[in-house]
């Protein structure tokens, strides 16, 4: 079994899909063989020689694509719209792609991969059980963007975060507000903390108030009935206008406080909903910033522009892309680790890659296989039977 | 008496001079009125009707110069050689002008305002002394830039700065050293440590140990002969060639191992003195980052451009300029606090500026004043008898 781990190519991609840490670790499996783009792991801090002496070939791409049985990608031509289609054209039948494919709002993709009989995995499609913690990119992803747009927004900031006491008077400490406090919130909220802010969150899942405190951030909370408010998989559910009009109306009064407002509420494969509406912004403090990390999907708040820091009555909005890739060296690290767990499921006694099924992580993860769309959610995104 | 402040016109430069508290202290005096020009504190979080509701009036740019008899500025045209030139055609006989000047590397500045009959008043020259602490903006600056220049880092960095055990592996902590131990250099160690970080330090003055040690990192010890280091003021001594050399060959080895390097080393006066040559730069770790706060003096790092954040040998050196002006809001606050502290030093109970030659702090601070250069060691700087 030959592994193919080729550069990324997507604008902006700085991260390499396996480390050689995970190269040492694959290699000791019998009939393994690991092949690797020159220059892969450069911008990430992980050099060729590091992945030489860890036992992996280097190639040039076209070689990769020739030759690996299984490609792993960061970014597979999925989630790479911008020039992801030159790899595809690189495909071929029989071969296995493992990546980030952004399955949900990109389901066609699992039919293009089919209709080239190339095997898909969508590491985003691993399912939020125990046995697959260790394999899921978007917690461990999360938890570096959350770290990093703490970062974005202190160093735009006019305010220091900690409190000071100096010989030329007292330093408040800046008040930072996190709303959604999943993985990234959470971790938004530590780092936060632990650079001296004040912090408070805010999530409608009541499960979230202890692990808000947990974190040493206190739980803001709202008049509203959150009953309803977790769906599957640990994510926000959805929610109605009602809700939401009610919910702006009760957080305006806690945001004009803030200094900082992080946004962190993401809905898998929806638009994310407006949080901060225009008319909060106007009532924010002159000076004070938005992080908005859902500025991918749309945004939380209403005048977000992806990829950009805009100034709009007086409140820096950013709107971060690719948060993650930042972070190039670590955030190589989990995923190349969460990738490396992820075959070591899949990979039998004699190095061969084994789809079972049988194994809710395979059955959720493969969005092709044999020509088809096997994955269920996929198939009702697509229409199919 | 009345106290002017304009809005700052060096590019970059986002401080005010006083902010809305400092007006209302200072408007408690007998006699005593403020001038602001319109926008001044805009950037830096001050506004308008907060200038207005503390007392001041607001009026335009020509007015503050045409009316104020002490006019206050952050960078004054002695430190602002971009386009200083302008306001010091506007200033006349009889005024007074505090402010940052640059009074050592820009000693001519103090013969120009003694042409012109003004008095011109130099904060970078407030002696280190326990009653002008207070009135001290080259070490509240320092804090922020210390605090400020650990952002810029982490920001940049490919690694998260603390140790992170999750469900895809340990992340290692970032290390991060700090050479020279002032107010600068032991609020990046603060800073750095707060993040997460493991911080070294390391100063030429030996009673620089005891406050690494305060703020939770640990002393690097060179084998270095260092019993002279500390000179006058608190501040490093200029070293001989000799010790630099041997400083350099033993820091090569400590550098090579760290993620993270911050030089913070200026030696007022003088061009900044190399820690960081390009030998060292090269033997560091590829995606390493250095942040050089002495860049607009020349650098600690040899490979350091002003201004500019470069990548050399697959190091990342960024070498800011000006860089408590991007924490303006807290900035100001602190420089505001100490203008207000010195001023209140100076007025009289009529509100009356009064200079008393025989207080070591106007002594030491005035660089110009009735058509004359007072002040010892700018006479020796201009070569004045």
């Amino acid at each position: 079994m030959i592994i193919g781990v080729p550069k990324e190519i997507c604008p902006g991609e700085q991260r390499v899909a396996l480390t050689p840490a995970n190269v040492s670790a694959l290699l000791k499996k019998q009939g393994v063989e690991i092949i690797v783009e020159r220059g892969a792991g450069d911008i990430a801090g992980y050099t060729d020689s590091a992945f030489e002496s860890a036992g992996a070939k280097l190639v040039d791409r076209d070689t990769v694509f020739s030759t690996a049985q299984v490609v792993l990608q960061v970014q597979t031509p999925g989630s790479n719209t911008n020039n992801g289609e030159e790899d595809l054209e690189k495909m071929k039948e029989g071969q296995v792609l493992i990546g980030m494919t952004d399955p949900l709002a990109n389901p066609q993709f699992a039919q293009t991969l089919a209709g080239k009989k190339v095997s898909g995995l969508a590491l985003e499609l691993v399912p939020r059980i125990t046995r697959a913690q260790a394999m899921d990119v978007l917690s461990s992803m999360a938890m570096i963007a959350g770290y990093k747009c703490v970062l974005l927004a202190a160093n735009e900031s006019q305010r220091m975060f900690p409190m000071n006491m100096t010989a030329a008077g007292t330093l408040n400490a800046s008040r930072v507000f996190v709303m959604g406090a999943g993985v990234a919130g959470l971790q938004a909220c530590a780092t936060a903390k632990r650079l001296g802010a004040v912090v408070e969150a805010y999530d409608v899942r009541p499960a979230a108030r202890e692990q808000i405190l947990s974190v040493g951030a206190k739980p803001v909370e709202l008049d509203l009935d959150t009953g309803e408010a977790e769906g599957s998989g640990g994510y926000a559910k959805a929610q109605g206008e009602d809700f939401l009009k009610r919910q702006r109306e009760l957080m305006t009064e806690v945001i004009k406080e803030m200094d900082v407002v992080i946004t962190t509420a993401a809905v898998p494969g929806a638009k994310s909903p407006i949080l901060v509406t225009e008319d909060m912004v106007k009532a924010m403090k002159p000076g004070s910033i938005v992080v908005d990390l859902a500025a991918e999907r749309g945004g939380n708040c209403e005048l977000t522009e992806e990829g950009k820091t805009v100034v709009k009555h007086g409140v820096t909005i950013i709107g971060p892309v690719n948060v993650p890739s930042t972070v190039a060296f670590h955030a190589s690290q989990m995923f190349g680790k969460n990738m490396e767990n992820l075959l070591n499921l899949l990979l039998d006694d004699n190095g061969d890659l084994q789809l079972d099924f049988e194994d809710q992580i395979v059955a959720d993860t493969v969005i092709s296989h044999d020509g088809d769309v096997p994955q269920a959610r996929l198939r009702e995104l697509l229409g199919l039977p």
